[in-house]
């Protein structure tokens, strides 16, 4: 497989990330499946560190998420090891001897309880994961430890991800100036198999637990679980928040309802926003950046159906990538979604163009305007159905023969 | 746009299909996109000959859809006219008024009323349909109405199919032989938009439009509704059951639970079956034709939604388009599906190779037997969910590059 090209959609260059207090890291070269590029991450938490996190749907995880679902009924974290090449998903027995062992390495290594190590793995799925790997390079990586630069764990959890992606934020947070910091892997699909979402955020606020549940819950929902790249769920997704509490003067915060937390949160919703739209710009062979956005539905939960059906929609996707206005299919993708909508009242404009209206092409349709529009790389498709007050809104990019090429052609 | 060669899933030959008592038809070069081939199809059928209809589920019907429900309620039917080219679907107010007068120039010239005319279109989204164009053809067209050959309405209504697409089938109804013939349409897609499945089938059998209705409901379940080429749902499928009653002593059947149905019924299912596997077979840029089985479900229709999500994957696709056996991305696909499952209870075959076994890789994998079978056109994927004792099977097509040129390239 060639090494692909940087995604034309990635941003100028990784951003400066500052260091976070309560963490430091390092990455090493455990030969898990790539040569010649760091393969693991180990990050490491001051004592009461405090973590959240959600994880794939899939009724088929990978045992690295079964450890974390576990890990975190303790709500505290001391470390955390990623691997890039093998995602220890459907390797049965030995995948759960491989989590059992991997923790108890990392505790060994630092001094500190297994339950307090965090895992995640991302890669082949059904290759056994030989945790001797970890044994070779954990205690040279923890002597190295340190709180940046942060690009370096972005790039040791790529897999066929073309750039590292990582976001910072600062936010006042009572009387204190805190920091987030996240990095993310992407939709990049892994020879031979699927794309596993990995995101890592910390924070050196003081928040409980169960408040840094609830705010990842909420903030994830239009962030990470409104992007798509092509409908398909990895068994591996993983996304973890974790706060040190080693900011200066930082209030620990233990109530959701804390009003000091309203620009946390927002700073958040940025950085998950940030880094999930990272994610789609690496979608597999993506040229086009795409917006959805739905308007007019009858709830929001259906705004959100409507607006995924459309961005999941193959002929959606490949005409946009075609660098075509075909409104047609847009009209396709919302009749199939099986919610409420009614042909004669739908509008559809591309960017500012409006296309249809009133369930028929628009009069004042200009084919050279729109396909001029479709030109961009960043293209926003919105749809008012014209029925209620119900919004939402999802991101994706196109469908392109690269997309089959990176995941089809690797074997011939 | 080039014309494309023809499917290498393609039947060797258009099959025998022999007349058809009751049934004439007749078609006709109206020019309503194609130039120097014919575009619409007008069947003529005897007095007393009752229809039954399945349609698309789109919540954004065309017009001619809507048309053939409400005239179902009719239960009679003289005629049908069907054109390719344009398919008359979110033309507003004009659509509606196009499939009226479509409607009343068939009656007119004919002889019968507006309400016993079927119309299907398929085509082009969003143009204007101009009624003119079938009245330049009409009169001529009713005066070669012939009982053959069968391939001919069956050319007319394609698009960018490859191929057309019949099948015919002699069947024992009490006393009397009854033949049942069928033609369809399939899932090529039509620039600038999306494909449409239209079929018609038409038997001399004598059958009261309610038993027919209730023959066409239940055998569509595992025919029509059982493929998918990507996911995608028509605003236009039409499929329609005509029974002319013309065999020579054929009893007239006014009871679904007519004993003497056995045999018609089967015959009906092998049918739909045949024309909706010729469908896939010719799905855009399709090379493989793609067998889902899943058994082991909790139940039927639990296999059903598994089969479909491993079958609308478009990483299970495109592994088998870059014949891979990558029986990983079915592990994903049965994931994602929202049904139960359990991860370690999962049995996976491409063939007779059992690829996967209670979750994790099956000891006896052998790659070079996976790699050799998947250089086959015909894939049968079968996964066993250890649960219940629900089976189900789907059929599909690989996802190739050829389906993102044919869906995104015609305009560039």
């Amino acid at each position: 497989m060639t090494t692909p090209a940087i995604s034309p959609l990635a941003p100028a260059a990784f951003p400066a990330l500052p260091a976070v207090g309560g963490v430091t890291f390092a990455t090493a070269e455990a030969g898990i499946k790539y040569r010649g590029r760091t393969d693991v991450l180990l990050m490491v938490f001051d004592k009461g560190t405090e973590v959240a996190g959600v994880f794939t749907r899939s009724k088929c995880p990978s045992a690295p998420v079964d450890w974390c679902k576990a890990a975190l009924a303790n709500g505290r974290a001391r470390a955390l090891l990623v691997n890039s090449g093998n995602a220890n998903a459907f390797t049965g027995k030995r995948g759960r001897e491989t989590v059992r062992l991997s923790a108890a390495l990392v505790a060994e290594t630092l001094g500190c309880r297994p339950r307090d190590v965090l895992l995640a793995s991302t890669g082949v799925i059904g290759e056994p994961l030989d945790p001797e790997k970890f044994r070779h390079v954990l205690a040279d990586t923890a002597a190295r430890l340190a709180d940046g630069p942060w690009i370096a764990p972005a790039q040791a959890i790529m897999t066929t991800d073309t750039f590292p992606k990582g976001v910072s934020r600062g936010v006042r947070l009572g009387d204190a100036e805190v920091t987030i910091n996240g990095i993310a892997k992407g939709a990049g699909m892994i020879a031979p198999d699927m794309a596993t979402m990995l995101s890592f955020v910390v924070t050196d606020a003081a928040i409980a637990a169960p408040v840094l549940q609830a705010l990842l819950s909420r903030s994830v929902r239009d962030s990470f679980n409104a992007i798509t790249v092509d409908s398909d769920t990895s068994t591996s997704d993983t996304l973890l928040l974790f706060a040190t509490g080693a900011a200066a003067d930082a209030p620990r915060i233990d109530n959701p309802r804390d009003r000091r937390l309203a620009p946390f949160r927002a700073a958040l919703d940025q950085v998950l926003l940030d880094l999930a739209q990272q994610v789609v710009r690496d979608g597999e062979g993506a040229r086009k950046f795409v917006e959805v956005s739905v308007r007019g539905a009858v709830s929001k939960p259906s705004a959100r159906r409507i607006a995924l059906s459309i961005a999941n929609s193959p002929l959606v996707k490949t005409a946009i990538a075609g660098e075509d206005a075909n409104w047609g299919r847009v009209v396709m993708a919302v009749g199939k979604a099986g919610e409420p909508a009614d042909r004669d009242r739908l509008a559809i404009w591309f960017g500012d163009l409006r296309l249809a209206h009133r369930g028929e092409r628009d009069p004042a349709y200009d084919e050279a305007a729109a396909g001029a529009y479709m030109k961009g790389s960043e293209i926003v498709v919105t749809v008012d159905i014209g029925l209620g007050k119900g919004a939402d809104r999802v991101w994706t990019c196109d469908l392109t023969k690269e997309y089959v090429a990176i995941n089809g052609d690797y074997r011939t």
